[in-house]
Order: structure tokens, then sequence, then C-alpha cells
């Protein structure tokens, strides 16, 4: 058989697009409207996505509010409670949540997550961020913003510690022997007792070891510390490579750097991030795209510049070029991506284009989606990709009925689940206790 | 009509009881069980309970381990997840989860109450807890137990910042105008711009206004700022006092603050944990007891007495009496009745005490736990009582299928129930934003 395509569904209801929820027929409610999740995280189940996989944040106030007032981010569920919702109401796809390592305890974010993987019977992801937004750090009560490589510093950290503890107790730990009293057997506790640079805990996790092991590793960091972070420790990676060259680089180059650490390539899948319209023709799809794009209002995209530059150019003129950009501590890959971007274009046409989606685009028919996506799966861009719908349930629905069932004809993904957890969906082994023996 | 109870499910799967794991027909693994757990879930709804409440502890490495090793408390559900899966599974019954003031912040915590709140359409009701086992600092980073009076200064200030978060938005603040392009009306928001002697948060939440307005605010508290920050902050209470006299004084004392504070008494409901054991005569039923009882082994005992005492007391004549105990950072309440009930008792006595359950318990045929029950509400004792099941599932069982309708027979329990939300079910009005007008 060919190389399989890996699809995750990159929900951050409605849309990362910040105009999906005015497009004619989406539910402009997608973002906090649980029937409806819970109908869209069905309809993927049954097109057989590897995983439903939440986005993050925890801030809101990161624009003027006449800018803020368009957003449709500012509400929406946490995602492990909602995901520990969703695990009852599926049976077989993965459940990847959003955490950072910035703004949360270890303890919590390891119990969190060994709990939905008991509760989902082995379908949970941690999808590890360090928290770029300097914003948040106002609602966690520190004024300054941890810098960029401080922040990759304590997430490694953090990673050591979260997966020490999930290895707290041996799978077969709790014998129950009701007749001698002895609930669990004291030779397969491991007591992680971890004094690092940043982190200070003792264990032992006080909940059993997860159905996988370890819930599925997923990250997005794709500067040089988020590169080698994920080459360290990630077991998925989505990139922000915004073409196959790149992607193809982004791909040998993480790929590369594992045989020396002594990992295995194929223990990481690279699943970028691709923005996908669906058309009867392609240019009615590219028609569908640029309405779309004329739904973001310019008090809203020059806002969302803005952010990916982590530096105010409202008070620029928007028909000249972007003025040269200082460094800052924010997210690298959405900053470089719009510096790259600016050549040539004025500050409205970026606007325009950071309030879309300025990363990977598939744009067209099922076939020219599907064409699009088997060339970088067989020139080793990506092993598959984590869908962002442009409006719902249409872009969803449009994806699963029309782009799964010809991607399905090629034989480039699956028709049914081979195995019941996320790792067995992503070709991933169960990884042993690194403490106790089984 | 006469006052009626209130009943909570105060579940601490398998039981409080440390012997409870070892009872015949009891299943060992109800802890980490989740089939058995959501139909014990769904036991309770059908026999209208009030709420399904979820105890939490934070670590579990408060023992050596030859007496640890005998524990059911070791591995369990993390409470917002399995609230969260919980809430798919039933309709009306209230979901209490257990979080702490200390080791986690409130921006966290507003999201994820307000999450369940949404998600369960109005059934969250938030434990308010400071954490008093000193085992829990070492899995957080601090090697430095916070001082009683410190941690409740703490938690006054988190209760205001919390429920501030949660009025970030008017209840009717997302308008959604598709044609304008305008998400929220601005008006709408409230910027926190918290800044107190413990917590710095600027809000807003991202998260809409919980359904409830605010999930309820239950509390423990029993020592003097336990009672004082309950009287300022709590809608349902449960103390420690072990008989009605205790009861009535601790009823009297609390609800006696409240004018004072500008609140309304019949605004608090006070639930004594009560650990309930039914038979077919008062004799078989403390014949159960007893039998409860002997399973907790001596080891495990004396541990459990070390710890509510807060004082290793394991090297004393296990037949000799108590001797003088020093004041402690721990939690008041198990500690103080723990002293009291040494007069006269050896500590072999004590810890089989301890290990078992030394608080309010009610034995014996349905007709006299009625009795009991009925007394602390007509002499104002109680509101009602959150349920502690001496074993899972037939303790419960006894008590959904035997007590609950003798309760129902004297008309002082509901027999449906008239609202959907966990306030309407305890008659606790919504609150209303205190920052934004309806």
């Amino acid at each position: 058989m060919s190389r399989q395509l890996h699809l995750g569904a990159f929900m951050r209801p409605i849309s990362i697009h910040t105009g999906a929820w005015r497009y004619p027929g989406a539910a402009s409610d997608a973002n906090f409207n649980f029937p409806l999740i819970r109908r869209l995280a069905q309809r993927l189940e049954a097109a057989k996505f590897d995983a439903f996989f939440m986005a993050d944040h925890l801030a809101v106030l990161n624009m003027p509010i006449d800018a803020l007032k368009r957003s449709h981010t500012v509400t929406s569920f946490e995602p492990l409670t909602l995901l520990s919702a969703l695990a009852m109401e599926t049976e077989r796809i993965g459940l990847i949540a959003t955490a950072s390592t910035t703004y949360d305890e270890p303890y919590h974010i390891a119990r969190r997550f060994a709990s939905l993987d008991h509760l989902s019977q082995g379908r949970a992801g941690w999808n590890v961020v360090t928290t770029g937004n300097p914003e948040t750090s106002h609602n966690f009560g520190s004024e300054v913003h941890l810098a960029h490589e401080t922040r990759y510093a304590r997430a490694r950290e953090f990673h050591e510690v979260v997966t020490g503890l999930w290895d707290s107790w041996a799978d077969d730990a709790f014998v129950r022997d009701v007749e001698s009293g002895v609930f669990f057997d004291p030779d397969k506790l491991h007591v992680l007792d971890h004094k690092g640079e940043f982190l200070s805990v003792r264990g032992p996790l006080n909940i059993a070891r997860p159905v996988q092991g370890w819930p599925v590793i997923v990250q997005a960091g794709a500067s040089e510390p988020g590169r080698q972070l994920a080459a360290e420790t990630a077991e998925v990676i989505f990139g922000s490579a915004d073409n196959l060259a790149r992607g193809k680089a982004f791909y040998a180059d993480v790929k590369g750097r594992m045989p020396a650490l002594g990992r295995d390539p194929d223990s990481l899948k690279i699943l970028p991030a691709a923005f996908v319209v669906v058309g009867d023709s392609d240019e009615e799809a590219w028609g569908k795209r640029a309405h779309l794009d004329s739904l973001v209002h310019y008090d809203s995209g020059i806002r969302s510049l803005s952010i990916a530059l982590d530096y105010d150019v409202s008070g620029f003129d928007p028909d000249g070029p972007l003025p040269e950009i200082p460094e800052s501590n924010a997210s690298r890959s959405g900053r470089d991506r719009m510096v790259e971007a600016a050549k040539g274009k004025t500050i409205r046409q970026l606007a325009a284009k950071a309030g879309s989606y300025a990363g990977l685009s598939f744009v067209g028919t099922p076939q020219t989606i599907a064409d699009g996506m088997e060339a970088w799966l067989e020139e080793r861009g990506s092993d598959g990709f984590n869908i962002m719908f442009p409006w719902l349930p249409g872009g969803l629905d449009d994806f699963v009925d029309r782009v799964v069932p010809e991607l399905q004809r090629r034989k480039l993904f699956r028709t049914e689940y081979e195995g019941t957890t996320l790792r067995d969906h992503l070709g991933l082994k169960r990884p042993a206790n690194q403490f106790l023996a089984e």
C-alpha cells in the first residue's frame, strides 16, 4: 500500500479565518454551539479523521475594542472540558487539546490529559504550546512576558516532568487484593522527585498511567528552538510552511535531526495546517475564497497584522509599504511569514491577508485538492495535514463529503479505523514506562 | 409544604471510608471505573439528588508506603474532566467539582467552571478549597506550605477575581450582527483589571457568562476563617458538625453572620457531610458498619490519624492515650475533631476511627435514618446533607432504593425536579452581573 495521509481537524471554531462567521450559510455561533460541535465531531469521525484538534488562547484583549468587537474568538469552550464531553459522544476519533507550558503547572497538565485519556479509552493528545500571545501574562499575574528562548527551555523541562508523572505507576500497579488489603504494589510506583531549573515536582501523579502510556505529544513550533524541541519530543507537529518547497525543507530538517537524538523519524508525523476551500470548479473555489476574504473588515485586519508582527502598524499609511519591524518575544512563525509576505505589498493588502489566512491553502475542486495533498505526501513535504475549515458547518461538510472520498478513492486515506487509540490511528508506538518494568 | 431537604452525593469514589473497597460486594475499582460511575450518577439523578459532588486531592504521597499501599484514593479521575463527561450522560443533576485556590490560577478556574456550566446547561458548582494537605506543595514547586490564615486571605481574593471574571460579559453581549460585522457589543464587556494583595488579573474571560450567572459556590471550611469566608461568599457549605447540637450551633453561627454582611440567610444552604449505612434493622446496620470498620488495617488507620492531626503519632504506644499535639497549618476541622474524640480513648481506638469515618453518621433502618434527617431539618441543624456512601455500588443503591422513598413519603424530598439548573434545585437566585446592566 502507498503511504497514507493522516488528517487532523484543526478546530478553532468558528474558523481561523476572521471573516468566517459572516459567510453566507455559516453558523455565526459555531464557537459556542455545543450541539453543532458534537455533530461536526461525529461527522469527522464518520470520515475517519485521525483527530479533532482544539486550538486555544488564554486572552482575548489583544487589540483595541473597535477591532476586537469584530472577533468571533472572544468566547469558546475550554478545551479539556469540551473534549471530555466529546469523548462521550464519539468512539474512535482522537481528541487533541492545546495547553500552555508557560501558564500552567505540570501536575495539573499531566493529570488532566491522563484523565481525558482514560475517559476516552486512549484517544487523548496534548498540543504543547509556549503561549506567544503577550497579552496572556496580564491574566496570570505577571507583568513581564517570558522571553522566547526562556519559554522553550521551560517547555522542554515541563515536557520531561509531565511524561515523568505519567510514568508514576506501572500499568499493572493496582492489584486491589481484597484479602490482604493491599491496593497497589509498592514496587510498581515511581516517585519522580524532579528538581530542575524552572520546576520542582515530587509526584507521584494521582491517576493511573494513561491508556496510551503517554497521550500523543503535539507541537507547532517553527522557530529554531521550536524545531529542536519538536525533534526531541514531538510525535505530531504542524509547521508553518506555506508551499511545498518550504514544506520539504522543514520536513527534511526536523526529521533529519532525529536519528542523532536516538529517535526513529517515523515516530514523528508532520501534519501542516492547511486551509481548504472546495468548489465545483477551481474558479468557483477561488471565488468563495475571495468572498470570504472580503468579509474581513480593515479595522480587524490591521490589528491581526499588528498581532502577527507584535508591532502596532495601524499608524502607518495603509497604501504604503511595511516599515522595518523590530524583534520581539512573540511567536516567530506568524511574524516571519508576514515580513516575508510584505515584499511588494501595501499594508492594506497585508492586513487583508493577516485577517484571512496567510498560510498553506488548498483551493479548488476535490481533484485539485487531492492532487496537491498527494504531491505533499509523495514528495515528503508532510505525512498528512491538519485541516482548517473556512467556515462551519459548510466548509467542513464540503471537505468530508467531497475531498475525503476522493482521497479514499486514491487509496491515500483509510476507509475504516484499524485500531482504537489515537496512537493506533497515527501509527505511533505506545511508549514503555521509563522507570518501571512491565 | 414543609421545609425540603437538599441532597448532594459526596463522591470520593470508592468512599471516604478507607476499608470500603474491601467490603463484600464492593467494586474495588469504583474510583476508576467510568461505566460504574456513570451508572451511579444516573441512579442519583433518577432519585432526584441535587448534585453529584466530586471531592479532590492534589497529592497522594501523604504516608509511608507500607500504609499508602492500602489506600484506594491514589488513583481517580480529575474532577472537571470527569464531570464534563458526566454532563453528557445526565440531564438534570448538579455537577460540583472541587478546585483549589492555593494551587491554581483564577483565570483557569473561572474558565473551566464556566465551560462546564455551559456544557451542562447550568448545572456546575465550584467547591472552593484552600488545600490543607501539606504534601501538595511539593507537587507545585513550593517547599513551604502557605499558612492557614494566608490561604484563607488568598481564597477570599481568589473568589472575588473568579466571580469578577464570570461577569466579564453581559448575558446578551454577543450580538453577532453579520451585516455590520460586529460580533459583540463593546458596551457589554467589562475588563476586570484586578490588582490585589495576592493576585493580578486583567481579564476579560474568554468565555460567555455562565448559564447560571455564576456556578454555585460551595465551601467546606469549619475553622473561624472558613466560617467567615463561607458567610461572605458561600451558597452551599458542609460543616464538620458530628451531632445535632453542634450542627445547630454551626448553623446559627454562620447564618447569623449573614445579615450584617448584607446577605439573606436563605441564600446559603448548609448541607453537612453525612455517612449513611442502611440495614433491615438498626442492629443489622450497625453490624455492617462494624464489619466495614474492621476492614481498616492498623497501619493505615494510624497514618490516617497522623494526617488528621498533622502530627506523626505512629511512634507512641498504640494502647496508651494520645499525647499533647502541637498546632499546625493543616485543615483544622479534622484535627479538632480528633483531639476532641481522644478523651478516654487509646491511640489504637482513635486510629480505627480515623481510618473509618469519624464525622456525622446515620446508621439504621430507612425509618431511623429519615427520623434523624428530619430532626436536623426541623431543628435547623441543616438544610439537607451531602451523603457519603459507605461503599459502592451497594451503599449507594441502599440509600437510593430505601432511604429516598422514605424521605419522599414524608414529603421531605422532591419526587421530581422543578427546574433545570443546580441553582433551581437548591432554590438559589441567579446573581445579577455586578458590572453590567441586563
